[in-house]
């Protein structure tokens, strides 16, 4: 069962490197007017030049990832300080909130209302100073971080449409993602604020949204932790749960915690057996947790997020804990997922998926969808395989 | 070809009379704490108890326009006058504009930011004061109705994410709507008021939004009425366009306008075409006009509503031109519809179907689909095809 870890992390990072990275040094840089195109078809074309917030960010902390942390080629710190420059200059309003979309040339589309915006803001501006030493984008990076930290009670602010009072809930995305982002900008932030936020995380996604009689995590509960009984509050969507797993595990690495190692590996496998089509295959986007239909209509599509971070979590599960029953998993996950989401004949991987498995839209990136999830999933997925096979292989060669 | 209108007008007339009204008497009065549980599973159970204010006016609207139009039977206006009761106590806020949705009691849950919620009460206080006589009613409608035109250049108010100046774009829905609301509250309106609505109404969906190069109706357009090459303004709603046609023949009948009558029509089988599914039949619910993925990944659904909205204005334009390809395009998705939306087992419409026809949810009723397109459907379908059948059937008996 051992053998061929090395050949799996080869997958992983020869699709990296050769198909997903070339694909978007290709296709996404806007050469005229600053920033990256995400609305790119399934061969690459783009079919909208809008420039999505979110997307631009998480394509400058891609590249400048690959550069701290694959190899400091030159073409990578370019490409990712090109997006941070328009970023800079286009991305924010005067209270430095960072806007949801932009036109082609950087004019203000859609206003601040997403404080993912920030997130991804902070988390790109943070690991391109990492790159490069720039004091200005570590300024940012900071100020980013501490803007969401004042407005993390109420991300909305006045777009907020919900009633005051009568059912507040709060939701699983942004202490999810904080978990992820204080350990990107570290060496940006106080040690003991680093800490606080640490153990706040922890605490939030284990013991606040995690609920121990079903071993599932709820996207929204009231402020004390208690399940809601509405459309928000019976929401899973077990692609967020099982992404925020790993997030927990490189957490508990950190600190060496082997109770909170096992914790979030069992959680991942728990969440992935009840989010599976036994039908279909692969991982549904959103379930009722009382088997109540839920309001999303895309709630039985299955996305490419979703199962390239469960591999993740399975991976990291399995270097971690050695439990047996994450290396099943990995091996069903990846196999509905390669069999189905890369696309050989363009290039890159498709989105979005029908619940049979067939791609229910063409593109390669689009609104949501950018140079993200794919490319930082493989990274991780190729070290942690290159991990395993260190760490299990010595141990048994010949298994 | 005309043999059988009468037997097509009983399918419509029994379903509605013998199915679908009993369901919804059955399953759907809140005897406890008034108003109207409109998230019914498949057998009729509730689902959830939240009231969502678009839906509690359309089922005042229906059970009012029912004993208005088809018979006055008291249990139907016992069940319209207790959810106008629940509405009039809880459903505004200090300022007069419409809650998104309430808890059970009435407590409110979300804002309002949706201007569809008042228009949809405007309609329900309307059709109840002509049932009831009550100034009380028709007097909500009308302040309801004169709040609407105020809020009309801005109707989420603090709740538009749009950043002023770069990109500002009009939305098809509200001047649609107010084409067939002045209709339904008529009789409480200043005669040049109602005119001069309507004439601005067809104006604006007959020569705004419908583009003559395409034949087609965007969902948005810049405020001169021009094309925006953006996710926003390259969205065709194929439902929306179709459901508008049988507005506007409804505004032709009044005026005699056979010209207009004979462009709605057109514009019917045109949309149709346009938006019909040839693999697996049935209309789509969203798509890109230049054929570029859009971002609604329920775009390939199949929503119960489009296709009743389709035969409605099909019969219409049957009835009112003659023209043969309605009554072609009539069976085709009658046939469609009836083989699959409707359940005989426990009764109403399946709502959402994926786009293989199958039901992607079991409900008969959500946070959308409440009681209204479909008995409404019904009982127009009913009537238009009565007057079909008196009209040709007198003509060639025998053919």
């Amino acid at each position: 069962m051992t053998a061929g870890f090395k050949e799996y992390a080869d997958v992983y990072r020869k699709n990296l490197l050769e198909d997903v990275i070339p694909f978007w040094m290709k296709y996404s840089p806007d050469k005229e007017q600053g920033g990256y195109f995400t609305c790119l078809d399934r061969a690459g074309n783009v079919f909208d030049t809008d420039k999505f917030i979110w997307l631009q960010c998480r394509e400058v902390w891609c590249f400048s990832m690959l550069y701290n942390k694959v190899e400091q080629q030159q073409e990578w710190l370019d490409m990712a300080i090109q997006g941070a420059d328009f970023l800079r200059k286009h991305g924010r309003d005067k209270d430095g909130n960072w806007y949801f979309s932009l036109t082609r040339n950087g004019a203000p589309i859609i206003e601040a209302y997403n404080i993912f915006s920030d997130c991804f803001a902070a988390m790109a501006f943070g690991q391109l100073f990492q790159a490069t030493g720039n004091p200005e984008y570590g300024q940012i990076a900071t100020d980013t971080f501490f803007n969401i930290l004042k407005r993390q009670g109420n991300p909305k602010g006045r777009f907020n449409k919900v009633f005051p009072g009568t059912r507040p809930l709060q939701n699983f995305a942004l202490p999810m993602i904080l978990c992820n982002l204080v350990l990107e900008i570290e060496p940006l932030l106080d040690k003991q604020l680093v800490e606080d936020t640490i153990s706040h995380g922890i605490h939030t996604v284990m013991e606040v949204f995690y609920q121990q009689d079903t071993g599932l995590i709820l996207e929204n509960t009231t402020p004390e932790g208690q399940f809601s009984d509405s459309f928000d509050g019976r929401l899973i969507n077990p692609g967020h749960g099982l992404e925020a797993m790993w997030f927990i595990m490189d957490l508990a690495t950190r600190t060496n915690d082997q109770s909170l190692m096992h914790k979030a590996k069992d959680i991942t496998l728990n969440i992935l057996e009840y989010g599976w089509d036994e039908e279909h295959g692969g991982i549904f986007y959103f379930l009722d947790i009382k088997g109540a239909p839920p309001q999303q209509l895309e709630w039985d599509q299955k996305l490419w997020w979703v199962h390239i971070e469960t591999i993740i979590s399975l991976l990291k599960g399995y270097l971690h804990t050695g439990d047996p029953k994450c290396l099943e998993w990995f091996k069903k996950v990846h196999d509905y997922t390669w069999s189905r989401f890369p696309d050989p004949k363009y290039g890159e991987w498709f989105g979005y998926l029908n619940r049979q498995g067939q791609p229910l839209l063409p593109l390669k990136g689009g609104k949501w969808k950018g140079c993200f999830h794919v490319p930082r999933g493989l990274y991780q997925c190729w070290q942690t395989l290159e991990a395993i096979a260190a760490k299990y292989e010595v141990l048994s060669p010949q298994s």
